[in-house]
């Protein structure tokens, strides 16, 4: 098969979030890629264009129907399983993540948090137990966990990344403001919100 | 002037973070488009390339004085003076960010906290009193707030998003997971980990 646009690919889980809000807030069976583009900003053409990449999806005239597609985009992004996530870093943002409910009924369940503070070792954080990072690498490859929340400071972002590495995580979502070095088969996912405003900023009249 | 193409925009932020990073916890005053992109696994021609839309800021052999570069980033960026940002929801995510302590020396203070529960409304964030969300739009003109971080649930953003747009607000970086509609002149930025994690598990053999 041909390699898909790692831009396409992101587009989907766009499309698969929009989609699940048609069917579970407005209540709609079935939708178009002009309904679809007008929600999203993004041209029909180029929704048709990124899902044919993957199938037939829509007819002519009837579009598409809702919960199909979105089993079908569900299958194409690997999403028919719950994957577990380790979250490193108990600290507010930490805190926040392990309390963010919109991860399970998208996929996603945190199943351990580490920190290496002794102060925040053995806290609850919403059901889970705060674990001494020393134990990452055993917990991580005992629950066969492949992706990993990063959630720590800069200055230890990137020895973490080589432990969490060695362990078997193959991607990683950075909230920590640092490029990661990793191998070609690890996926790194950035989140730094300075870098966001700083992008939004130049297009600001000071 | 030509328009810079946005993904050009989109990595100036991150050059920038990195020749901070360089000057500050390493102590380099000089660099070359080779070890940035070495550092950020960009090419170094692409790096190159980027900042030649703004003029010659290094010279073929010594390469790019790093303060200096430090500079014109901030002002093509418009980073010369300090933003006040308005965030919008005062939960664990809200918290989170208020905490942060990476936004001032990037650019960007919070200046203003809202929510409409009774319950956060006069609570203390940081050092931040949490007003109510009702006073919003009189308290974002005042200040001559432009920027905002929504950090409330999905079903309220684009309401909120609305009435930010009325007050005067230029540029949104939204955590709530769902698209907003503006108007041109208005820029949003998205921050959804489930989207980023989705994104990464296309690659993963589940």
């Amino acid at each position: 098969m041909v390699d898909v646009p790692d831009i396409v690919i992101g587009r989907l889980p766009i499309y698969l979030r929009e989609l699940t809000r048609l069917a579970e807030e407005e209540n709609q069976t079935t939708t178009s890629s002009h309904e679809l583009g007008q929600r999203l900003g993004i041209s029909s053409a180029q929704i048709r264009k990124d899902l044919s990449h993957f199938g037939e999806f829509g007819k002519q005239g009837t579009g598409y129907h809702i919960n199909y597609l979105i089993e079908q985009l569900r299958e194409i992004l690997h999403l028919t399983q719950e994957w577990p996530v380790a979250l490193i870093g108990a600290g507010y943002l930490g805190h926040a993540l392990a309390h963010y409910d919109g991860f399970k009924p998208r996929g996603f369940v945190i199943t351990c948090v580490f920190d290496n503070d002794p102060r925040k070792i053995g806290e609850n954080l919403n059901g889970l137990v705060v674990s001494d990072i020393h134990d990452m690498e055993s917990i991580i490859q005992e629950k066969n966990i492949k992706i990993a929340i990063l959630a720590t400071p800069a200055n230890t972002a990137q020895e973490i990344t080589d432990r969490l590495v060695k362990a078997g995580v193959k991607a990683i979502l950075n909230y920590a403001p640092i490029h990661l070095n990793v191998p070609p088969d690890v996926q790194v996912s950035y989140s730094d919100p300075v870098v966001q405003l700083q992008r939004m900023t130049y297009y600001l009249t000071p």
